[in-house]
C-alpha cells in the first residue's frame, strides 16, 4: 500500500478580505490543515471599501471577498475567487470576471437554513391563527374560541409547490416533508434523471435534499403554460425560489393569483421582488382569491412608508433579512475551505458561476 | 400454502357517539372492509350530552365515545371503548372504567402533528425576530436594521431538550431534525435498550420517531437532580411535554431558570400549565434568564385578565389550542379502525390504558 500523499497548496496565497476582525480561528485551522499554504487578511471598513495598499494582493492565487477585487495585473497568480455572495449580479462589467478564466465561485448553500426557517415559520404563523393570539394577549383574553371559523389545518397531508427547486427550495421541502407534507418541485430544465436531480452546490451537513428525492413529482418549463399548469397543482402553500431574469419576472400575477384561488395557495415570495405584481397581490388578498401571504422582498424595494402593500389582509411582511443569520461566516469559510482543499488535489471547485448562465 | 382468511368482526356492533354529523364516509369504508360489523352513531348535542335513549348500546361491543359512557348493565357485552381524547383523567371514579377490564384506549397520536407545528412556529417566531417587523408594518416602516443586537441566529446545530419523549415530542424532534437541530431527550425511565425506546401507541404516517433514532443523547429519572442535570445541557430550547403527575408539578420554576440562564434556554410549554411556576417564569422573562417563552397552558388556566403574565416580555401565550386540528376526527377513525382490525386478528389494540398508571 502507498501512503496517500497529503494534499499540499505549497506555492498558494490566499487573501480574505471583510468588514471583519482577524478570524484567527479559521487561520490557525487552515495553517494546520496546510501547513505550505500563506494566508492573509485585510480588514475593510465596509464591503466596498478599496482604500487598502493593493501590495497585499501579491502572489494571491486564492481570493475570499464580496464585492472588492484586483486588477489582473495587481494579482496575475490569482486563480480562484470565493465570493462571500450567493448573487454575482455584481460582477457584470468586471474585467478581472469578464476576461478571465478565473473560477468564481458563489457562498450558494449558506442561506437555505434560515430562509428555510422563515417559510415554514410564516407559514405556520397564519396556519396556527398567531396573528388572533397576539392579539388576544394586547386585549389580555384568554378565548379558545373552538368555532369552526378559526379552525386551525395542521400540515399533514398539504401540499407544497416550491418555484425554483435549488438549494433554498430542497431545505424548504425537508422541514415541510418532516411535517407530513407533500411537496412537489419546479425546475426550468426538465430534471427526467436520478443524476439530473442532484444539486452539487454546497450544502450545509444535515439539511437540504442533494439528491432530489424528496418530491412527488417533479415539473419543469420555461413557458408560461407550464408555470401555471405547476401553480393549478392544489397547492396549500406556493414557494418563490427562483432567481430573477426576464422570464420570471413578473410570474406571478393577476392570472396566477386566479388559478391560486381554487385553494386559496398561501403565497411565500423570498426570491425577489418583481417575481410578484404588487398590485394584483393586494387584490388577490382584499378579495380572499388566497389566504395569505408572506414576502421579505417587494416591489419596490425598499417598500414606500404610504405603500398600499404595508395594509393588505393578512400579509407579513419583513424588509428582505430572511438571508441574515449569525451562522452566515462561518459557512463562506467552509465553502472556503471545502475549495482549498479541491484544489490541493486537484479536483474542480464547488460553486463555480457558469459565465453563460451567470449564475 | 393456505389462503388468510378475512379478518372478520361478526357479531360485534360499533357504536359512534360524538357531537359531529353522521359520518357516512366513514362507516360506509368500515362496512366494505367488515361486512359482518354492525355500527350505529348516536349524534349528541355536546360532549357531555347523555339525553338519549340508551338502548342504543343494547349489543355494542366498541363504543368509541368521548365523555359518556353506558353503565355494564347497559353494554353488557361491551370489551372495547375507544376515547377520543388524549387524556383519561375523566375517567377516574367511573365504575365501567374502575370496575371492569373492558379495553380503554386513549387517542393518543392524534395530536403530534398540530402541537409539534405550534412548538416549531413560536420558537421561530421569536428567532427570526418576527415581533419586531409586526411592529415595523403597523408603522409602515422598511428597516433592515443589521446591527448586531437584532441578528438571526437559525437552528442548525442548537439544542432543543424535550422532557417527555413521547408522541408529540417525538414529532418535536422530526421536524427540529430536519432544520439541522440536535435534539436530546429525557424520559422517566431508562431506556438502554432500541426496543425500550420505540413508541408503539398511534403515530401518524410520515411524522414523529417511533424507533426514537432522533436524540443524540437520553436522559432519565424522576428525581430533581436528574431533572436539573438535563436542563443544564446547554439548551436553546426546552420543550415540556409531560403529563401532570404530582412528580412533575412545577417542575420548571426558579431553581430551574437559573440553570437555564447560562444558555438563556427557550421554553416551549405544551403539557399543562402547572408543570411552570408562573411566577418564577414572569421573573425570568423580567430579568433577562431566559430568550423568550411560548405557553399554550397557564396556570391558573383560563389566565384571568387581570394576570402579570400578559405583559411579561418576549412571551407568547396561546388559549390552549394547540392541540386544535381539522384533522383531529379523522386520525381518532383511523385509531378505532386500525383497533377493530386488530380484535378482528385477535391481537391486543393500540394506544390501551395501563390502568396502573392511567396513561
Amino acid at each position: 500500500m502507498s501512503a496517500t500523499p497529503n494534499p499540499t497548496l505549497k506555492g498558494h496565497k490566499l487573501l480574505i478580505t471583510n468588514t471583519q476582525a482577524y478570524p484567527t480561528a479559521f487561520i490557525e485551522h487552515l495553517n494546520k490543515k496546510f501547513p505550505d499554504l500563506e494566508v492573509a487578511h485585510q480588514k475593510l471598513q465596509t464591503l466596498g471599501d478599496s482604500d487598502f495598499d493593493k501590495s497585499i494582493y501579491e502572489g494571491v492565487t486564492a481570493l475570499c471577498s464580496s464585492m472588492v477585487f484586483p486588477t489582473r495585473d495587481q494579482a496575475p497568480k490569482l486563480q480562484y475567487v470565493q465570493l462571500s455572495s450567493a448573487g454575482a449580479n455584481h460582477l457584470h462589467g468586471n474585467p478581472l470576471y469578464e476576461g478571465t478564466d478565473i473560477s468564481f465561485c458563489t457562498a450558494n448553500g449558506v442561506h437555505p437554513p434560515q430562509i428555510a426557517e422563515w417559510v415554514i415559520a410564516s407559514w405556520l404563523y397564519f396556519q396556527h391563527n398567531f396573528p388572533r393570539y397576539i392579539n388576544l394577549m394586547q386585549t389580555q383574553e384568554w378565548k379558545a374560541g373552538y368555532d369552526s371559523a378559526i379552525t386551525v389545518e395542521d400540515s399533514v397531508g398539504l401540499r407544497m409547490g416550491i418555484l425554483g427547486y435549488g438549494a433554498i427550495g430542497r431545505q424548504c421541502a425537508r422541514v415541510a416533508k418532516a411535517m407530513g407534507m407533500d411537496i412537489i418541485a419546479y425546475t426550468m430544465r426538465e430534471r427526467a434523471t436520478a443524476e439530473s436531480r442532484r444539486d452539487d452546490s454546497y450544502c450545509v451537513p444535515g439539511t437540504g435534499d442533494v439528491d432530489g428525492v424528496l418530491p412527488s413529482k417533479w415539473f419543469y418549463g420555461a413557458d408560461k403554460a407550464s408555470i401555471n399548469n405547476f401553480i393549478a397543482q392544489d397547492l396549500d402553500i406556493l414557494v418563490i425560489c427562483l432567481p430573477l431574469t426576464p422570464l420570471t419576472h413578473n410570474i406571478i400575477a393577476a392570472e396566477q393569483f386566479e388559478i391560486m384561488s381554487k385553494k386559496k395557495t398561501f403565497l411565500s415570495n423570498i426570491g425577489r421582488g418583481p417575481h410578484v405584481n404588487s398590485a394584483d397581490l393586494i387584490t388577490a388578498l382584499e378579495t380572499g382569491q388566497i389566504r395569505g401571504a408572506a414576502v421579505d422582498v417587494t416591489d419596490p424595494e425598499p417598500l414606500p412608508s404610504d405603500h398600499p402593500l404595508w395594509k393588505a389582509p393578512n400579509l407579513l411582511i419583513t424588509p428582505h433579512v430572511s438571508g441574515n443569520s449569525k451562522h452566515y461566516y462561518a459557512r463562506v469559510m467552509a465553502i472556503l475551505e471545502e475549495n482549498l482543499t479541491r484544489i490541493a488535489k486537484g479536483k474542480p471547485a464547488i460553486n463555480q458561476i457558469d459565465r453563460a448562465l451567470s449564475y
